[in-house]
């Protein structure tokens, strides 16, 4: 990391918008190096839901340059025998419990190192039970951001956990997926990546269909239909994506994570 | 830009607070310039109210330094005709969609160069249709902060869109105008201005509605009256405000934005 | 300050998550050193809840490092009597209204130096009514981190404004305390030590109440009971705490702060 003259570490955590726990982290970052350019990737993600903070996690850490060390705290098995785990994915830093906060990453571009972080010198003098994401991931990654080589901070591992992964069936004339995130606008983005959609036509020859809601063809852009027109497109992580023009497709169509997404054509 | 050691590019978005979408064109931003210093003005712009982004935007706007870089992505329009400029205004860049977004400022001081970007090597290599922000309004900052010059941004344009304001009435003993913004507070902050304010007695000659709700007397400061008393004063940007002290005006009353406020004396 | 190469300037206030109104603090503190590192400790305190600005500081402070500055705005009686007022106290700079904010902190280790301010000098040009967190905390901690000596501040002063502290009882075989704050997670956290737990039995001897609600036991962490089951444990923070495994204990039982916490063995 010689070369990046200011590193930059980013932190993802389900402590809530405004929780001082975030905080604590960046003071304990910035008490090893002050030099640390920190970056909220986002703080919202629901209690506990390590799918949806893994979901986050991969549409955004690419974004940032290589030799970028992502910190992701979803950890409702903090104190317990879970790891918490170093990788490193397509050039980018991750620490993390390993609960599977890193799957969804690790299922696009395998980890070309895994640690599992033992060696304790480097974390707080004292470590609580309840908050790793403090005492060791913060001290760790601040270390990290000063030169420190990944494979002191313990011990190899060969694989991470990984969660369940909701499957895309892709059939004749039919792909069927999910809802897998809805964003901040209420658009509903599911699993359909824009290389399924290849042999798929764009025109109303395309039938979509999300829980009992159906809508024909795919644009390119919200404003490519009328307001309060259900729509679909790729959106810009490559997703196919279903939005209400000018409302909240989660609100008005009541649809949830999960929620099955059929192409027909 | 070659004065500012750390050069200063702020963000106001209507992406929701703790939505990741502000944190990839934080990346990308930071890819191309390691040492620009990133500030949020605001993601809590109601999902592309681009008339409370702009009033918001104009409020922060001059805080900062000259020489800032302010990114503004309201932008309902996304992927259509619209264009996006750059525009200089009292020392300080702005990016954003031609949309209206920056006609507040511009109603202030008129902008002294403005240009529509259209120069496509200063963007993302690959532009979404959906997400400009991220894909062409981030590199454009991030590259500005670096030294480039706005004029090779790409077409000079003579004038910005803009929204249809409000008017305030100034009338023999009356002034009409109306609630523009609610803060984090509760409180009702008008487009009547100190300025607008010079001949109106301070005691209770001045009489001030809001809907049906009236209060004498233009204050100093919150703590001026008792708690739960309804209260005119000029806020910290120079507007007549109405507060109730100690709860939210604007839950109490029931007023919203564009509510019509009347001082008479 | 010569030693800290990029000091750190960090904010709390209570001016809604998203507010403009932190921008324009921080605009004003980047005009005056572009160098400061600006982090936000939370503004997610409830408007004018000084007893919650002040728990929440105190929890924070302290990680991180010597000579940090951080700048407190709760401040219900802004523009009345009230002083502004500069604490050293272990060794970091505060800056807050003197209304109680600082009193949590104080109550660990009394302040080494007790400036008021009162050199307007060290102030915005024009200082509002209404917003003193701008107009003169900004500007004043922008000015400490350049390196200015606080005793220039103004007037030194001999203690500080103190908020009524709920006592915990410290009884045989009995400690009697309360929630004083609700974390992100609706863990409840109370003003009861580690320290003094020393002497109570962890296992199921240990009776814990908190309202009608009762619980066995003091754990380690929350992964230790099942899913569902209200646990006690001791927090990151070193203060008991209740929580509901998977779930929000504040939601779960109606909870708040102020309810009274009793242990018994």
């Amino acid at each position: 990391m010689a070369d990046t003259p200011r590193p930059i570490i980013t932190l993802l955590t389900d402590f809530g918008v405004g929780s001082p726990y975030v905080a604590q982290m960046k003071g304990i970052i910035l008490s090893l190096n002050p030099h640390a350019v920190l970056i909220d990737v986002t703080h919202a993600i629901a209690p506990q839901d390590i799918a949806a903070g893994a979901w986050a996690l991969r549409d955004v850490a690419e974004s940032f340059p290589l030799g970028s060390i992502h910190v992701a705290v979803v950890d409702p098995g903090v104190g317990s025998a879970r790891e918490i785990i170093y990788a490193e994915i397509a050039g980018r830093h991750y620490i993390a419990p390993d609960n599977g906060l890193l799957s969804c990453l690790a299922a696009r571009t395998s980890p070309s190192r895994i640690v599992a972080l033992t060696e304790d010198r480097f974390w707080q003098p004292r470590v609580s039970a309840t908050f790793h994401g403090r005492d060791i991931m913060a001290p760790v990654a601040a270390r990290l951001s000063l030169g420190l080589d990944a494979s002191q901070l313990g011990v190899p591992r060969q694989r991470l956990e990984c969660l369940p992964e909701p499957e895309v069936r892709i059939l004749p004339n039919k792909i069927e997926g999910q809802v897998r995130s809805i964003d901040s606008f209420g658009n509903l983005v599911t699993d359909i990546t824009s290389e399924m959609l290849v042999e798929v036509p764009t025109d109303e020859r395309a039938q979509i269909h999300c829980d009992e809601h159906q809508t024909q063809g795919i644009f390119r852009t919200y404003s490519d239909q009328p307001e309060m027109t259900l729509l679909a497109l790729v959106g810009s992580s490559g997703f196919l994506e279903l939005a209400i023009v000018g409302d909240s497709a989660a609100a008005m169509l009541g649809v949830r994570v999960g929620t099955p997404v059929k192409i027909q054509w």
